[in-house]
C-alpha cells in the first residue's frame, strides 16, 4: 500500500515533467524559427546563399537530432502500448533522429565548403561530431541487442544499465553541443557586427530553452525508472 | 549466484570509471594551471592586476566547485566506511565545493567592479548561477533531511530519487557552465588579440577534460547504482 503510493507521486513527478519537456522543446523551437527565419534570412538546403545553407544545420541539430532523440527517451515510458509498441516507437523516434542529425551535420560541411572554411577546428564541432558518433553507436548496440531476435534475456538485461546511463550522457553531451554551437555562432556574428541586442537575447533564450528540454527530458527519464 | 556475477561486473565497469574519472579531473586541474599561470598571468585574488584576479573565478569553479562535487559524489560510493562514514565524507565534500564555489564567483563580480563592467548579462552568468543556486539548494535540502535528525525514515526514501536525479543534473549544469564560461573566455582573449594558437588549444583542451571528468563520475555514479 505504501510503495503504491509512493510509486505514484513519481509517476505524477514524471509525468508533470514530460509535459514540461514537451512545453520547452516547442518553445526552443519556435525562438529557433524566429531566430533563423526572421534575423538570419530562412532555412534552405539547395540555396546558393551560404547564409541560408548554414541554417539548416542549428534547425536540424535541435529539431531534427536532440528533440526527436528526447522524444525518444521519453516515448519508452510514455506512449500507451504493450512493450513492444513501446520499443518500437523508441527505435523508430531514434532513427528518425539520426538520420535528421545526419543530414544537419552535411549542411554544416556543406557551409564550410562553400566558404572556403576549414572543418573541424572548434570546441564544439569536436563535442558535435564525438556525440553523434557516440549517438550512432549507442543506436547500433540497441538496435542489435534489443530489436533483433537471437540475444539472450540475460545478455539484454547485462545490457539495460549501460544503455540507460549511456543514452542519458549522450542527451547532456548534445546539449552541451548545442549550447557551445549556439555561443560559437554568436561570436561569428557578433564578429561581423551583424548581431543585434534583440537577436543576441534570442539566441541566448533558444540556448536557455534547449538547455531546460534536456534538464525535463533527464529528469522525467530518471524519475519514471522509480514507478 | 548469476545475479551476483552480473553485479560483479558492474561493480568492476564503474570503479573503473571511478579512475578515469579522477584521471580526467586533475588532467582538467594541470591543463587550467599551465593556462592561468603560464599564458594568463597567475591567480590572485588580493592582486591590483585585474586579470590576475579574474583567473582566480576558472580555477575555484573547476578545482573547487566541480571537481570536489564530483568527488562528494562518488565518495558515497567508493569511500571504504561504514554507512555514516560515506555519507559525511559525502556532504563534507559538497560543503567544500560549496564554499570555494562561493568565493570563485565573488572573483569573478570583484574582477567586474575592478574592469567596471555589467553583471549578469551573458549566457554563461546565467546558467552558472542558476546552476550554483540549485546546487545550495540541493545541499541544504540534503543536509536538512539527511544530516539533521529527525526526519522519518519514509521521507528520508521518498527524497533520495530526487536528490540523485537532481545531483547528476547538476553536474552537467556546472560542466554545461565550465563550457560556456571557458568559450566566452576564448572570445573576449581572441577579440583583444591576446590569444595564440598554443593559448586556444590548451582552453579547448581543458574543457574537454572538463567534460570527460563530468562524464565519468555521472557514468560511474550512475553504474554503481546497480551493483
Amino acid at each position: 500500500m505504501h510503495t503504491t503510493v509512493v510509486n505514484y507521486r513519481y509517476k505524477r513527478s514524471a509525468s508533470r515533467l514530460t509535459v514540461g519537456a514537451h512545453l520547452f522543446g516547442i518553445l526552443a523551437i519556435i525562438l529557433m524559427l524566429v531566430w533563423l527565419l526572421h534575423y538570419r534570412g530562412g532555412i534552405d538546403y539547395e540555396s546558393d546563399n551560404s547564409d541560408r545553407v548554414f541554417n539548416v544545420h542549428p534547425f536540424l541539430m535541435f529539431f531534427g537530432f536532440i528533440f526527436f532523440a528526447g522524444e525518444a527517451m521519453m516515448a519508452y515510458k510514455t506512449v500507451m502500448s504493450e512493450h513492444q509498441g513501446k520499443k518500437y516507437m523508441h527505435a523508430l523516434l531514434h532513427l528518425i533522429a539520426l538520420c535528421t542529425g545526419i543530414f544537419g551535420i552535411c549542411a554544416a560541411f556543406r557551409y564550410h565548403d562553400m566558404r572556403q572554411i576549414d572543418d573541424m577546428y572548434t570546441l564544439h564541432s569536436w563535442i558535435g561530431l564525438g556525440t553523434f558518433i557516440l549517438y550512432g553507436l549507442q543506436w547500433l548496440v540497441g538496435a542489435a541487442a534489443f530489436l533483433i531476435p537471437g540475444g539472450t534475456p540475460e545478455s539484454r538485461l547485462r545490457l539495460i544499465p549501460w544503455h540507460m546511463s549511456m543514452g542519458r550522457t549522450i542527451l547532456y553531451l548534445s546539449i552541451c553541443a548545442a549550447l557551445t554551437g549556439l555561443m560559437q555562432k554568436f561570436t561569428f556574428l557578433g564578429l561581423s557586427k551583424a548581431l543585434g541586442d534583440r537577436e543576441s537575447h534570442l539566441i541566448n533564450f533558444t540556448a536557455l530553452a534547449i538547455l531546460l528540454f534536456g534538464i525535463f527530458v533527464d529528469l522525467s527519464v530518471a524519475l519514471a525508472r522509480y514507478v
